[in-house]
């Protein structure tokens, strides 16, 4: 299983993903989920995938491939790199999912696999303002728009309150990206699937470049003091709200 | 959808569930979940049921009818009024369940639907412990232990990280039914198809009878003040937790 979040902020984007994977409890390996393309000055973009490992890791081999072989002044479809605007880089990454699916489909349909993957992809290109896209395995997408400032894939459920509760397109990065690992952290701790290290990717609006890129493993500092903490408080607000008085001294 | 929690603790038993019943969004409604089984004074016991509601309210009444043709001195099998442990009541509930898939199965089937239905029980029968099962749609069950005080059916996931966070077994029937309401209350705000009116119904050991069965709609003084407390709390705490330093004043 995996989970992963993005949020999009009106300061810039946050994304954090853990990286375990999967085939059944007795097979579990760890795969890092994200994946940054950034052309300093010019566009920053990243992607998180959840789902068939094989398909993301072909997803971006697509992506990379169109992005190295793309020849200037020939006519060639755009590619992450040559891409106008974070709607046509969302529509990149469709149709090279597309293109994995064209390659791969009937082959994992033949032994019954499901073509089972999502993404969440974002970033800012030049003076455009960062967008936020999820991505489907058709290669369809949608976009993050204010109300709904998030997206989640994978084991979403468990960690979908907390962002519900606190999250909004003003809330600071910080505060986003401590919101995003309490996230995790209630994941983690209800689906043994989901798990350390994590990579927690953060953008600043108009940066166009990663402003930090940081790998924790279950030992790093902030996050056991977030975990413990967070634990502590939500005991202690929970013992402070009244018992219904109707079972008192029960 | 539906979501239902039973927790067993060392002083009784505690079970919630909401009332909403779906068939796609536009056909919602509101059907009691709950039954409750009382001879006050030798036993209580209580189901919530999830899934297909024609196939809870069919087991249901398998077992009204075979308490109510139950003649003494004939032999015939156990049913829930002449159980000797909460065991065998179990066993009753799994047992109707079959007859009630026996009769609709294939029926369903031929339509393509599922025989889906899952169910929590429990309760307390003369001397022995108060006991809580998960019973599943073919009839065989588990039972709550030591480590895993509580069952949940329908939309668990929500819910479940504040569960895993506070109760235990040595938890008090007011807390346990504190921490029911804020569990249900994170799943009210995620999934539209769970919804009040709720039924809390509260067991002492020992009693052998119901101690508190109380309906709540959203308007209910206590579970209001729950959803407003807990959610201020919830804030609170979090802007309390530092923001992680490298990505302070962002």
């Amino acid at each position: 299983m995996t989970y992963c979040v993005g949020m999009l902020l009106d300061t810039g984007l946050v994304f954090l993903s853990d990286s375990r994977t999967n085939a059944g409890v007795d097979q579990i390996s760890s795969f890092r989920k994200v994946t940054v393309f950034e052309k300093p000055g010019d566009r920053v973009m990243v992607l998180l995938s959840s789902g068939n490992l094989a398909i993301s890791q072909a997803l971006v081999n697509v992506l990379q491939e169109q992005m190295a072989g793309f020849v200037p002044g020939k006519d060639q479809p755009p590619n992450l790199n040559t891409a106008v605007n974070m709607f046509e880089a969302a529509r990149c990454v469709g149709d090279a999912l597309r293109e994995v699916h064209k390659r791969d489909a009937a082959a994992l349909e033949e032994h019954k696999i499901e073509f089972n993957a999502s993404f969440i992809f974002g970033g800012q290109i030049g003076s455009e303002l960062p967008r936020l896209f999820h991505v489907y395995a058709a290669g369809n997408f949608i976009e993050a728009t204010f109300d709904t400032p998030y997206f989640q894939i994978g084991e979403s459920k468990y960690g979908k309150p907390i962002i519900d509760r606190v999250v909004t397109r003003s809330t600071s990065l910080a505060e986003a990206a401590k919101c995003a690992l309490i996230s995790m952290d209630s994941t983690i701790r209800s689906n043994l699937s989901v798990g350390a290290p994590l990579d927690l990717v953060c953008i600043r609006r108009d940066a166009l470049k990663v402003m930090s890129h940081i790998s924790m493993d279950a030992e790093h500092e902030y996050f056991r003091m977030i975990r413990k903490r967070w634990s502590e408080s939500l005991r202690h607000a929970f013992h402070e709200l009244p018992d219904p008085e109707w079972l008192r001294s029960s």
